[in-house]
């Protein structure tokens, strides 16, 4: 891929900066597995303190720190509720019931517009007959959602429903820094609503791998057990973490220029017709229906001319900001998207 | 239990007749594990036929019948669609995703009022990113559903749209022979519409224990194995069989019967607003959110006249008619249950 | 198969005697997924008391009765312990793996000459890097060690060594009434050593359908809900529970005769040089590797005349005596078995 | 732990050199996830060209390598035979049982003393009856046999035995570099033996995170998905790939060092009768059956002098020579060493 090219597919593209790698250079690393690395186990105690949770643990993937999460909150056989187009569900591959034996069933997929009243009118409660519910996933940011942001009050609604029935709530919150920047609700706010949370720092905040699983110390410790069974106790991690504390300490804020640069993407293609939802953060999909031509078309004609766009399905795509796409790219994606939706 | 109890609980009560006792009494068996139980293979090729497929497997449940169709279609980490009421992922404990590793998406639960074009659009290709679907099922009639039947046209084209996806349909029949009565539509004409279908003969046509799982040779003797895996290798099952076999050929035209007294039930109720669904069969659902009294109480009150009624939720209540209820029974019932709701 | 014919291939194949069937026939029945079945209550108290148990739960057959055992004692991603040919890792295909997350690793396929020492050295403790080991299985007798049976006192010191290491045992017993017979041991004896115990009323004994599992009353609490899961729980299973109390009170001390019979054929096969070991109870494990023919040609040539006999390898048959042959057909069958091995 | 700490537990502590942060700190990086990654993808060429195989996959773990590995050979509910010692049923969490639904039966615990008539002995066929050995799992060098090398005409007659039953063979090649050092068996001697192998970058060769597995294309095309399910999908991965392809280019012949030394140390121990088996490579297996301390003891009083020992079981430690151990700590460990045996 040339330098040239502007890459919107996603946000999980963006490389490390020069004072990122510097970071991992000079890296203190030790055994995690036997608990040794002094990066991580920072990087673990910083990023619980965030969420005013107890602990925290490294994983390699979003994906291994939502499965683990789920494993934590649901035994084989009992389930889990979620939206329909979440990502647990989607694009884990079946892990959760692959591997965790567990059960889903899904409200349909609002994205962000999460009803309460539906959610709790789902839940079944323990016993001998029906499989019970153990727990509510929730994604913050919603990816498939178009990146939309879940409102504080929903959020506290969807908790207050679960906690009558005394069930968990976990929150995927890969892009959870989007909405924290985006709303203006403290990490800690969310945190507190959650029993397990999982954070990533491989997408907006840039760095190479990595994602943490939120929790309480009890919970943290049987995670340590399922993250090395799904096998990912990885050695001298630190290295990783090292750029993950950097990710941390200098690219939260500016996620708040990835925000604006999506909305000027979301401008210009708007009067097209192609915008699926309205857009808050990072991401802006195109339902392109009334385009002249569908989504695999569409991304071909813009990577011949350098701009790089993501195919979710026949008539939808989607574009990113992220790190590795600044102004100028913003305006040169924008000349060639519209003169391609123009065509 | 007394015998003068009138038990509209469900038709999963319902005791073997004379005759069929009689079947079961002089039955010729053998070693089924073997394939050697004469009166087992003629049961399973009667049933096969019934519904125009090659070939069919008893099974102790229909759960387990159920489970052995859903392992045929959907690898572990695929996914199955099937309604968030649905018999499949409410009342089989789970063991879709606990023993079958098999992800579950659902549509909301609107018994029989399937809507092909929800279905369609929950539809994920096969491909890398997402967990792809590999079959829906439908249930019918519906349980949870109050025994509501999905129109033909409607299985049709749910049928159309996995066929142009190239998705599998299961089809959990556990009470087909009540949509069969009810709508006329010949068991062959559902049975050409599916890749796999579980029948029951414990239910409305009161065998004491069977279900069967139809389909093709090839799946049938796949099933087979999967049924030793799940513990359903029975020996002299000849004896189970016989009573299937009485059944079939005795006790499917007399359903019509309970539906006509499930209907006297419902019109009987029906003044006191407590009618969930219209009645098609012999379920009546009934929610009693404006009624004097909760479901725990109403089955309180109504057991202490001799009147058992099924609790399914705080507020709802089913009853249930079958071969252990005739028209005075149901007379009785009526004057004890408006009884009830008058008080 | 004409009525002639010798089965010597398994003890499964019994068929019910005029009396069992005479049982079946008048059995009181109710609905056992809501525990109202009298005779499935009366036969889960009997076993439980025999064994010394509180509670006992009804199967469909033996595979599912062990693999709810093992699925209450270990959890997934813990370990069992058994001999590598015992019939929980051998003939219940994978089930413990793949429906029990259960790992296994097995001592040397001894049979009945089961090393508490070797058992014992491989126990694992529990702790963050080793996979657990939470149960150990023995079979009493043993199926593919010949029918062998384990002497009370190794069975005592296997436990001892559990005991020590907080290990729980579980003993397939789906033939233990043979070491009863064949030992003198009382069955509560057995009882006592064990957490949970199957025992198969469907073999030696001769009904057609079911066994038990047995354990405490917390246990088999939970045994219910697994037996769900697993597709295992019947509804008027009073009918074959009939079967199992008639055997139970008719056919336990005859099983004494079964075991005069093998020992019977095993003394007219011993000097072809092909009896495998000592035989002990009713089965009479063969090796041909001195005999003039395999395993395959010896079946079929004992076939064409009338005696069936199974195959277990290429070089190795198994003779069985049950309920359904009687002295005269264990004549007959020397007759033909040795004339078969003459040639 | 101060720098002055001589840490023999283990292989995996090893922390990366000067050069390989160097390497890290300018490595070229994309989305692996993609396929993108120009270093992962450099990596795995040539890897897979080491070991003479058409393609290999970059995970987060040999745990994780070995599973996929495992899950690309044995379907759920089919068997893998391995020793009972082996990594992959001992460390692995139970991963292959709670995850792949993987059954195991294994061989004593031999270490690389493997007898291939006892593997062969074992191997069950497909069929209606009994669960079919898919996969035989071998470990080269041998961890807990005290990193003991399997003699290349062993493995021969292991894949011989194998491939005659049509079983696929997979290699635990997490310390294959000190096989290949040791007995000067080239790594494409090793690899054309087996249908798998996971080979690890993290502990001899002291990356600091990194495995891989190895096959041909079809089956790594199908582990690349295995690997997003276990959560095993990093994105730019390409920093840890970097560490890894500077460990093959200068840090494999130097295990010879650690052979060596490894050999000073099980020298110096010897004449206290606590060496368990001879010394091959870089392990050194203690048995404190003899010494006047058990291994806790040993382990804490060793550590008082600033020498890390691993404690493998009661009376079973550990130690180990590696990348950060080097002739003069040697020197000072045996001389702490023998002074806490000689007490």
């Amino acid at each position: 891929m040339a330098d040239t090219v502007i890459d919107l597919r996603s946000d999980t593209v963006t490389r490390p900066t020069a004072g990122m790698r510097e970071a991992m250079a000079v890296a203190e690393v030790g055994d995690d597995v036997y608990g040794e690395d002094p990066t991580v186990n920072a990087l673990e105690t910083e990023v619980a303190a965030l969420f005013g949770h107890e602990a925290a643990l490294f994983c390699p993937t979003g994906s291994m720190a939502n499965q683990i999460a789920l494993q934590l909150l649901v035994s084989p056989g009992n389930e889990v509720l979620c939206d329909a187009d979440a990502h647990v569900v989607t694009y884990e591959i079946g892990a959760a019931a692959a591997y965790g034996g567990i059960s889903s069933r899904t409200w349909p997929a609002v994205g962000a517009d999460v009803d309460p009243g539906v959610v709790a009118g789902m839940i079944r409660p323990d016993g001998y007959w029906a499989v019970p519910t153990r727990a509510i996933a929730v994604e913050q940011t919603h990816n498939r959602g178009g990146g939309g942001v879940i409102p504080l009050d929903t959020l506290r609604e969807v908790c207050r429903v679960a906690d009558d029935a005394q069930v968990a709530v976990h929150c995927d919150g890969a892009r959870i820094w989007h909405a924290h920047v985006a709303d203006g609700v403290a990490l800690a706010t969310y945190g507190e609503l959650f029993d397990t949370l999982s954070v990533c720092l491989s997408k907006g905040l840039g760095a190479p791998v990595g994602s943490l699983v939120v929790g309480s110390t009890d919970k943290i410790e049987r995670a340590r057990f399922i993250r090395k069974r799904m096998g990912g106790g990885m050695r001298q991690a630190g290295i990783l973490a090292a750029a993950g504390r950097y990710a941390l300490a200098h690219q939260v804020q500016r996620l708040a220029d990835d925000h604006v640069r999506a909305a000027r993407l979301a401008e210009a293609v708007a009067p097209f017709g192609v915008l699926a939802t309205d857009v808050r953060t990072n991401l802006v999909p195109l339902d392109l229906t009334k385009a002249p031509l569908d989504a695999p078309a569409f991304a071909a004609a813009a990577r011949t001319e350098g701009v790089l766009v993501s195919v979710l399905g026949p008539r939808t795509a989607r574009l990113v900001t992220h790190l590795g796409v600044d102004d100028v790219a913003v305006s040169r994606a924008i000349d060639v998207l519209t003169r391609v939706l123009r065509t």
